[in-house]
């Protein structure tokens, strides 16, 4: 029988409820199709921070480094001020392991409720390829104090306006700024694994961008996508504004197959997605390193005002456990998970308040393994 | 009779056409409520840029500096490159007119077809106050050529990995960035503006952010968010990140009273606001200085593809022209107009192919004119 190692951090908020029923649904799947997981917990998240101080240590990173996919439940934290906690332990793992992919899948589940009209599933189903390791999430930027800013407001200005002879008064300014950078290797990557995916898919990519304003960084985005573009031929593309995206993901999901985007701007889309693919209780991602260490999770946050209760819906948690699975090699167990989701939500008698039921998270958990096991 | 001067850029595509009935509407409200409107036509835009070079020069913005209100149709053109006449002309005016405001009101009229389920007009009635002249607009960024990126590729990287011991190769590298910035007045006016709103609406204000990644800028606009709000203790607040606004704006838009937000989210959830509404010809904005020279347009581009045709729908240039006349005092004329596209949808026989008629462009204009007229 095959064994795997896989490291878990169940995090904060409703982390380990949801974890504990994607770990159980892998199990049945490993029962079944004959492989056997042995789950190493790691404690990171907020109780450990304010314990110990450790968000995450670089020991721990190198430790998990040795493994090829880690479980995570949810970061996030209410005690702990915004930020410390995601960029501690999940950009931290993201930037370390060089997860240069966030693979969104955006599909509507037979028998879910969206929000938008007129919806099928045939009408939603695109996956996102998020760049995860550059953009405007490198961390740098800072502020400058009172009266130094004069120089940098009036360049700036004066970039819209050049030579005109503004009369601004900047004087007593204090400013705040944040840079982001793409790099060519990093741009390059991610626009390349679309396509790859996209050939397998309906051969079309569609990437977004603020080129008409952001015109530094997203032009060079729109550069490096038109040089991958040339070499697949056989690929349909399109650019796309992200402000118009939004519009599109609500009006006309079926016009996507592939969408590749920078990462901040996926960010904001992939929340986007998952509401109109029925909710965050639904949509699982994937930080992922083809050569090296990946990292499955939901792509909600720890909701931590439901912490304990045993009612938050572990779906995207069990279909991100899918992914993992999958990108162990267990392609078929991680598809037999899929269809075990589509069948608990199709028998539409085992959900959680979110889907209009009332059974709790461990209850669908069960659900899942049980038609995993009995189909 | 009162007379008023006002500048139109009718600009690119479709531009002229709506424009064309935004000032037919004006018109009938002039004749309707006394007073006369003399409109000054400027030629900027595509064919303009190209005939002379020219994408609006600093003479002519000082003549303009002489109006308290500018009507602008759309701009832009697949002439010319993406982001040339975006920034040489409407950031350009946005930038010198320091129209610190992007008002955006996020409105379903009764009658209207929304593409999301179960909300009606009650539901959806919010104002989006987007700052408008700072931010990741403000045109500062670059490229470095191979070679030179590898130092701050690292100082990146290991801004989440402090002192881990990195081994990325990054020698090849090219790079591109782009530069954000905001500042204390500039935060703080827009701010401002939004509560002394919310306090003649419904008393609540939402911020909009991304503190947790982009810690420094939006860290920032936090801090001058709640020194903001503690000056108006009658108004309650609340904070959210950018990609979460996604999601409740097409959930829980009843949330929402006023929101206010950094440039770049403004770009992106007014587009989303706009098709919560009906889509973008019905989503009008303001580039407001209270003190200066403002500037009013639809949120919608210069649809080139339907240039000519006399078939787009003009309400958003007509319900931008009512915001307009009520920014130059003429308040009651202002609501005239709103009421009149409300009835003139509550009628629903003169609607464009947007709202599922066959009424051309004009006949929109014609028909909301003709209600002004006899009500
Ligand atoms: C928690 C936060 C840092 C994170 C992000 O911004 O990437 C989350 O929103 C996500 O999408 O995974
Ligand atoms: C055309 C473009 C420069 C502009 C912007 O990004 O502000 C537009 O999208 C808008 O929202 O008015």
């Amino acid at each position: 029988m095959t064994q795997y190692k896989v490291p878990v951090i169940p995090g904060d908020g409703i982390g380990p409820e949801i974890v504990a029923e994607g770990m159980k649904v892998i199990d049945a799947a490993g029962e079944k199709f004959g492989f056997d997981v042995d789950w190493i917990d790691y404690p990171h998240g907020a109780d450990h921070y304010l314990e110990t101080g450790e968000l995450i240590s670089e020991d721990t990173l190198k430790e998990l480094s040795d493994y090829s996919a880690i479980y995570l439940g949810s970061i996030g934290d209410p005690r702990v001020a915004p930020g410390v906690l995601e960029k501690g332990i999940l950009l931290a793992a993201r930037f370390y392991f060089d997860q240069y992919i966030n693979l969104r899948p955006i599909k509507l589940l037979e028998g879910v409720w969206t929000p938008v009209k007129d919806k099928t599933p045939t009408d939603i189903d695109f996956t996102v390829v998020r760049e995860n390791t550059e953009d405007f999430y490198i961390g740098i930027g800072g502020r400058s104090k009172k009266g130094t800013s004069k120089e940098m407001l009036e360049v700036s200005r004066s970039l819209y306006s050049a030579k005109f002879d503004l009369d601004i008064e900047t004087d007593s300014e204090e400013i705040a700024y944040q840079i982001g950078m793409i790099s060519k290797e990093g741009t390059k990557r991610v626009i390349e694994y679309a396509f790859d995916l996209a050939e397998k898919r309906d051969r079309h990519v569609a990437s977004v961008d603020k080129a008409n304003v952001l015109s530094e960084i997203y032009g060079f985005w729109r550069e490096e996508f038109e040089e991958v573009a040339a070499t697949h031929p056989d690929v349909d593309t399109d650019f796309n504004y992200v402000d118009a995206i939004t519009m599109w993901f609500v009006k006309n999901p079926d016009w996507f197959d592939v969408v590749v985007t920078p990462n901040m701007f996926g960010d904001i889309i992939t929340d986007l997605g998952a509401m109109i693919q029925g909710g965050l209780g639904l949509a699982p991602g994937g930080n992922i390193n083809p050569e090296g260490t990946s990292m499955f999770e939901p792509i909600h946050g720890s909701a931590p005002k439901y912490k304990g209760q045993n009612k938050v819906n572990p779906i995207a948690t069990i279909w991100a456990g899918s992914m993992l699975i999958d990108q162990l090699g267990e392609t078929e167990a991680g598809a037999s998970i899929v269809s075990a989701i589509e069948q608990n939500i199709m028998e539409n008698n085992v959900k959680t308040y979110d889907m209009g039921g009332n059974s709790k998270t461990s209850d669908v958990g069960d659900d899942i393994a049980r038609i995993i096991l009995e189909e």
